[in-house]
């Protein structure tokens, strides 16, 4: 007689009752086929709220599988995830009914998908675009994370994908969609927004703080200047979503998802129209009271949805049919595009938003700001390849695209992808990270082939036809852990190693080289053949011990060699331009490289303070522990007490009653601890006439060089840390501080995607009353270039060579976070501490590095044989100091992509931060230039066009910046390029006469060299 | 250095490695439009092994979730399932490649899902039917249980099914494909099958030392035949599954499955097409070994798959293009027909399979034998409309089906889906048992409405137009917890009760009615007004409980009256007829009902025993607690000891190292407790002329009447059990022992479907040498009509009036489980002890009761004013006793179908188990008879076309029958329908003049009353 039984009877009894009621409505009707009114457009009538149904999904490139694992849909036990599937099934899902929409986002699935298509399937889907059944989104091959991405990186992806929806279909997309990213950059809006052409960007997370004011105020949706120099010439409309990137609780249509079908057929139990309809109804008037104008979105999609594309359109017709047929509210299929042409037509005026949406979190202490720092070698190695990929497509074009018997496709494939916001950002499984650098090393392999070929063929003096083998130049990407065979070789017997040296920069350049050599009586002699100073710098055992065991695991065997030291000397080249270094056995004794003067200090050495450095900046360490005292620059007359540490914080593991731990994505610390160096530490300094480095053990895994180079007024610190030990239980964020006397009152800079800077303020935001819950991990910000702090006379600025988070926690302090957790041992960090005003030039240095090509030659006569020094521009000029190449890229055999940067911001710089000339007759020497056009920033669309057709959009706070923010048009005959302060200017220019002429009869006639 | 760290990072680096490996194989190679080779055909080569590739969908018609919800794909979070995507799917996947194929078979799901079509779907889908792509399998409206089935709804729910496919494709199936039900009947081989005129049947559930025996002897294809009687004449072709009805390990390819799809393109990375052709080789080649022949078949599908077609179809196009390529195996598009084609052009020789294969286990201790008894109430319901089903479609026919607004089609279709292998069986959830109940209850509402519309007609004597609203006449669906309001009404003032009672069966038939009335003195006269012996049987308060308790639960209110007796008088009704009684109000004392002797026994009269019965069946229960003990008939001699008791079976929990516990499915007893009568209990004991009852509460939730009726020879036994008490924590199986001195040595008998009687010998198969592991659930047996044993004197026989599980534990024992676990109260039973030789007769009448149709009447006249007895048959005319209608149904107004069944076996009954006949003629009193054409058991194909057709197969034990296994054609002029022992005949007969002539003005012409 227990009471469940009795309940499981009753329910039975039950239902025999209510079949009496049922029966009466439903013996008429009988199912039949149904036509589904899903024409709906916007309503007329200004009172009605229109709910636009953007049926969407979210493909991640790469995640919890790889980029290929989800196309074809195999791992599956790890995410039930085929995009092949969407795509598939989307097609017949759209031809079953003309008002059906789709948008879709990631062109690398997409391109992989239409290269496998039919002609006929190709064919229905460019009328699907054409009738804007389907329309691209976004477009980049990837949706970029805005976080730990370089500019140059974000604009080369969106390209690649903007250019071939262009080509393939002829239209260009006017949303941007960054719907999950975590976090968004003021880059974004400007230059990934405005720039590209777009009229509106909408995104998914925002601070759960800001998130809760803004409903408040009907402010998730606002006009966005992300450039204080580009100004309302580079707003946007943008829109936070109110929750998610997902459809409201309850209206989820995916195969097998629980949310409630609409159960229409009067002859099946379970109908439910009213109750649907009311569901529908409900949410969208909760919604319709967060948001301005009578227009709401409703992202109808997530994750890898719309497997079964049929499954969620099928749901859709129904709700548009019946909601409409109840009338309260007006639902119909429609896209962001016309959404936002909706919003513009209603003529409300926005809110206005500067900056950025850093740092996100989506709860109490849920902070993402550990994915600025995660996989730091991944970041390293994605930026260490941005700068090749930039080289070695100008070195292309030097040499002609159509001779290429490889390109720069694969690697400009691999970083396309690994700016998707689970790429290099850290956050996606082990053997996804595995896959992006196996993408990348094949993308560098062709790349490198690439490089060497070209520079074969532009040392050959003369017969350029067929010079790609003459020369085998040889490259050394796994230079960072001393290995360099070719530098490496036997130069007995009167063998010369011939480097030549790439400079992809705008300007004449001067740097410090350093490469593992086996000798001790080495001599470097420049392309006249005059003996440079050069130094000797003993490769330390635990370098030594670096090399071996990772090109053990890198290339299986352990090296039968080991260099004894790293050759340095300073090299310069030529802008767009490369040098010759010739390098030899010394023929006679101190005729060769200065050796190094080596001093240890034991711990136990507590009274001896040192210094190091040449000419103006010195360094000065004291005593205790051989740690940083004070930084010396003579020539500005900064002596500044400095000092650097390290700690850690301990990540916390999550509780029942406060889950958040700190993982891949956010940063929770549980606690903050000093790593003090160990007592018995030895400070090794070296010193000699183009280096001096002071190498210090801090302990068993952090390992770290302070160097400073010759002629240059920076430092620069080398750190080598991990694996973190975790033998304890807890994962580390192993962070390290520079910490001066500034009065720097809470604030302090950081770049947007190494592009503005913006001010930070600790504890503070600009856009809400912060409420402080996570004092380290709220105050994180991403760092692609750099960090600084200043007060009224003194500036401390940190360059870093990857994406990092960073922080100033304490007045007068930069904190960086250099490593995470125990995932890897590969993590080293460099970064440069530095007082000068601007920090664009080293900026551009360190992302641009000289190209080093090696080759070698019995005899030596290397420097009359070939062509020793190269430059692509007119020998009298060079860019503007504040104008950079980003972009120099051959196209087709017609056409050359040409992008220009302005590195200075209004007001940065007296000097700098002014309008600037770029000269294109003198940039391109020997060639003549047919037609300039400029682009739009993916260089999809002519700018003029894109301008005429932006929407222009109303904010309550004034567009009364001057109107000098742009530089005029280009003028055909002067080909002069104005660029203002943060202008980037991208055009496609056409030459009559290219490199290399092709001529009929096969010979070619080269007409530079 | 944690381990992990190292590994973590090992991995990263081998990343980087392998690409130097696969640069080299990729370079060229670029993904583009792939056509892939599916047209593979069987191979002409005889040593090849032919693996058919079979698409197929498991659409379980209600199990976790109901039938609708299952269509529309509701209730996902329960399980992931929508049908409708599964055939929506199907149709672009099967047009995509005309070499694709798929078998469909629940047409349940089909029939509703084909008339939500469009007229271009429909067309579509015909034409791919047409073409052989698409084949419909089984083709029933479900695919129905084996164990707990009744022959006659396997049949009427394969009809509709198969008559929906011949109408609207013109198509017959010509495959069984039961490959889930949980073990397989003999009566489905034979009349399932071969009678259906199929060429073989599938299935995927057998016993697993059976399955483990038939792998080593290569014995899971044989020859079955299913019936003694009919012999080679029925036997067909029956394959069981080597594993299941899944695909091997590894090929699942369902949206987000985890089987490694087939990765071909080349530019992507785990490409695997090698390493997926061995895994298919090498599965195919495993089953090969299993198997006769060069043909194996990979099911490749299971429960709910398909709901997005394509995913499936492209990998198997990958597989069969790469495997033929390989060339080791031949891999095909195939069916279920193909693969039989197959198989019988091959002229292998066959094992012999007789008998069955029940019970089934699917390992040890894992006897699917509870769900022979599971939901005792829902098997109930479903056996009590079964017979009404039957009766009410003979009054439809008898009324004329085209001067109906009611039909029979809810009902069938609920009765049809009812038998589906998880509604019957009890093995679905809660819910969906709600459901079909739910569903059979409009069923019977609309059926109720249609033979009381029929019967008012029917005792019309003249003006059958609009006869339809003159006699109201009421049913009592409730009557089996006595609860009738018509026969409760007011006799006062004269008022008379007129009851109908209607005989479905071919023959005159006796039998006693039981109904509850207000008064003590009642009469009950029959048609001639001559008032006939009636009694009067006092109501218990244990039922008046139980009939408040229910009423109120099913129809929300208490009933305000109680009525004081059951009145209980025998009638009796010619063939095919009814005959009408009065009842009403004594008008003189003592001239009404006999009141009923009542005698109390308490448990402390030790010293009485005590005898009920009339005429020749006496009952002797001894003196202590009422047992029952010895059994008397002095017509037939038999004067044998018996005993009754209880018992139940703990149910077994399942424990980590052994999880299999008793369920829905399975009985894994625990331990055996007798439930031994309460020690203050009292027996009462009813007696009076017509019926005498022992009524026994056994304990607070099992209560017993034994019941003998006036002039007949069979005791019954009502229990009322439940709920089950399960406070102890323990499930409980609760079982009946009759027990007698019988010498049964091992053996005895138990129905397949409530048709041929099986031999069952005690821990023992036929087929293997069992191993004992369950000696109780090993030994269950599914019952539909009866269980018997006897020695060469004696024969004692229950027959049941519902599906339940029973065996033969201890020689000269029956046992029979009534009621299982704690789901309801409503358990009640009946079964009837009997020791008559045949159990055939009594049979019939426990499937076909006379159905009860009540109305009042204020005056006297009713038999003189309306028709008061009917028969459809010619006076002088019954069935001979050996032969029953099955089905007597109207299909349209000029055609009917007729079925006619053979009730028993050869050498069952030396006068009974011979060749008979029915006279068609006499059969269809005063009608036409045009055209009789026999056609297959559901009536979709002409009989002598299916015969022609269907393939002869060998097997090794010959085919040695007389041919006397089957009834002559019909002759056109006598219509004389030969039936020979078992044999079941369908015809559908057209008549030129129907029961009602439609003329041409509007009025009729009733050429029969």
């Amino acid at each position: 007689m227990k009471k469940t039984s009795k309940e499981a009877q009753q329910l039975e009894m039950m239902g025999l009752l209510i079949l009496f009621l049922l029966l009466s409505v439903f013996e008429i009707v009988h199912c039949k086929y149904m036509v589904y009114n899903t024409s709906q457009a916007i309503s007329p009538n200004n009172n009605k709220l229109n709910v636009h149904l953007v049926p969407h999904t979210h493909d991640d490139v790469g995640w919890l599988k790889t980029l290929d694992q989800y196309y074809v849909g195999s791992n599956n036990s790890i995410q039930g995830a085929c995009v092949q599937n969407v795509l598939d099934s989307l097609v017949s899902a759209l031809l079953a009914d003309k008002n059906r929409k789709f948008i879709y986002v990631e062109q690398a699935f997409f391109q992989r998908w239409w290269r496998e298509q039919s002609e006929a399937i190709q064919h229905t889907v460019r009328q699907l675009v054409t009738s804007g059944q389907l329309e691209f989104i976004n477009g980049g091959m990837c949706m970029h994370d805005e976080a730990t991405t370089h500019y140059i990186d974000m604009i080369d992806q969106t390209t690649l994908g903007h250019r071939f929806i262009k080509e393939e279909f002829g239209v260009t997309p006017r949303v941007g969609w960054q719907i999950d990213p975590f976090g968004h950059s003021a880059v974004q809006a400007c230059l990934l927004g405005a720039e590209l052409g777009f009229d509106s960007l909408f995104f998914g997370r925002i601070d759960y703080q800001d998130r809760t004011k803004r409903k408040i105020e009907k402010s998730l949706e606002v006009i966005w200047q992300g450039s204080k120099s580009l100004g309302s010439s580079a707003q946007i409309f943008a829109g936070a979503f109110p929750e998610n990137y997902e459809p409201p609780a309850g209206f989820y249509f995916e195969v097998n998802d629980a949310s409630p079908i609409v159960q229409d057929d009067i002859t099946l139990f379970d109908y439910n129209v009213q109750e649907r309809v009311e569901d529908f109804v409900a949410a969208a008037l909760s919604q319709a009271n967060i948001t301005r104008t009578n227009h709401i979105m409703w992202t109808m999609g997530t994750d890898f949805k719309y497997q079964y594309a049929h499954a969620w359109f099928r749901q859709m017709d129904k709700l548009i049919h019946y909601v409409n047929i109840d009338g309260r509210v007006n639902a119909l299929y429609s896209t962001p595009s016309i959404y936002t042409d909706a919003k513009h037509a209603t003529e409300q005026i926005w809110p206005l938003k500067t900056d950025d949406f850093f740092p996100y979190a989506d709860r109490v202490n849920g902070y993402w700001t550990g994915y600025f720092t995660s996989r730091p070698a991944l970041k390293r190695y994605v930026r260490m390849l941005s700068g090749y990929y930039l080289a070695v497509r100008q070195l292309e074009f030097f040499k002609g695209i159509t001779r290429s018997s490889s390109s720069t496709d694969l690697l400009g494939d691999a970083l396309a992808i690994a700016q998707h916001h689970d790429a290099v950002t850290g956050t996606e499984q082990q053997h996804v990270a595995n896959d992006y650098s196996k993408r990348l090393s094949m993308g560098y392999v062709e790349a490198a082939e690439l490089a060497a070929s070209s520079l074969a063929c532009l040392v050959e003096p003369s017969a350029f036809a067929g010079c790609e083998n003459t020369t085998k130049f040889q490259q050394c990407p796994l230079l960072n852990i001393s290995y360099c065979p070719p530098s490496e070789m036997d130069l007995s017997n009167g063998k010369n190693l011939i480097v030549v040296i790439y400079n992809a920069l705008g300007w004449k350049r001067e740097d410090v080289i350093r490469i593992p050599v086996m000798y001790e009586d080495i001599a470097v002699r420049d392309s006249a053949g005059r003996v440079l100073e050069s130094q000797l710098v003993p490769l330390s055992d635990t370098h030594v011990s670096l090399r071996n065991y990772h090109v053990k695991a890198y290339l299986g065997q352990t090296p039968s060699k080991t260099p004894k030291y790293w050759l340095a000397f300073t090299a310069s080249a030529p802008p767009l331009g490369f040098s010759t270094y010739t390098i030899s056995r010394a023929k006679t004794t101190g005729a060769g490289s200065a050796r190094s003067s080596i001093q240890l200090f034991q711990d136990s050495d507590r009274s001896t303070s040192f210094e190091v450095g040449h000419e103006h900046l010195k360094l000065i360490f004291s005593p205790e522990g051989g740690k940083l005292a004070q930084y010396v620059n003579h020539r500005s007359g900064v002596n500044e007490s400095i000092q650097q540490s390290f700690s850690f914080y301990s990540g916390y593991n999550g509780s029942d009653e406060d889950p958040q731990a700190s993982g891949a994505y956010a940063f929770r610390p549980n606690g903050t601890f000093a790593i003090n160096p160990q007592k018995q530490g030895v400070t090794t300094v070296i010193r000699g006439p183009i280096i001096d480095e002071v190498h210090q053990m801090i302990n068993p895994w952090i390992y770290q060089i302070n160097r400073l180079h010759k002629g240059k007024e920076h430092v620069e610190v080398e750190f080598s840390v991990g694996p973190i030990p975790v033998d304890d239980g807890i994962g580390k964020e192993v962070v390290t501080q520079i910490t001066t006397n500034l009065e720097t009152n809470k604030t302090f800079y950081t770049d947007s995607n190494g592009r503005d800077f913006i001010q930070r303020i600790r504890d503070y935001r600009s856009d809400w009353d912060l409420k402080v819950n996570e004092p380290a991990a709220g105050n994180y910000y991403p760092i692609n270039l750099g960090i600084y702090v200043k007060d009224n006379k003194k500036e401390l600025s940190v360059l870093v060579d990857r994406a990092v988070g960073g922080s100033s926690l304490v007045d007068g302090q930069i904190e960086l976070m250099l490593h995470r957790r125990l995932l890897r041992d590969d993590g080293k960090g460099v970064a440069e501490a530095l007082n000068e005003t601007v920090c664009i030039d080293t900026g551009q240095e360190m992302y641009s590095p000289f190209l080093l090509a090696f080759t070698e030659q019995d005899e030596d006569n290397w420097m009359s044989s070939h062509v020793p020094t190269f430059s692509a521009v007119e020998s009298s000029y060079r860019l503007p100091d504040n104008v950079a190449i980003m972009t120099l890229q051959e196209l087709t055999n017609k056409e050359v992509l040409l992008r220009l940067a302005h590195l200075y911001e209004i007001g940065e710089d007296k000097d700098l931060s002014v309008m600037s000339q770029v000269e294109l007759k003198k940039l391109f020497r020997g060639k003549q230039i047919g037609k300039v056009v400029e682009m739009s920033l993916s260089g999809n669309q002519e700018r003029s066009e894109m301008e005429k057709r932006r929407l222009v959009w109303k904010n309550g706070d004034g567009d009364g910046e001057s109107k000098l923010t742009r530089g005029a048009s280009v003028d055909p005959g002067e080909l002069l390029v104005e660029l203002a302060p943060m202008e980037i200017r991208t055009f496609v220019i056409q030459f009559d006469d290219i490199f290399i002429q092709q001529v009929g009869d096969g010979s070619t006639k080269v007409s530079v060299l």
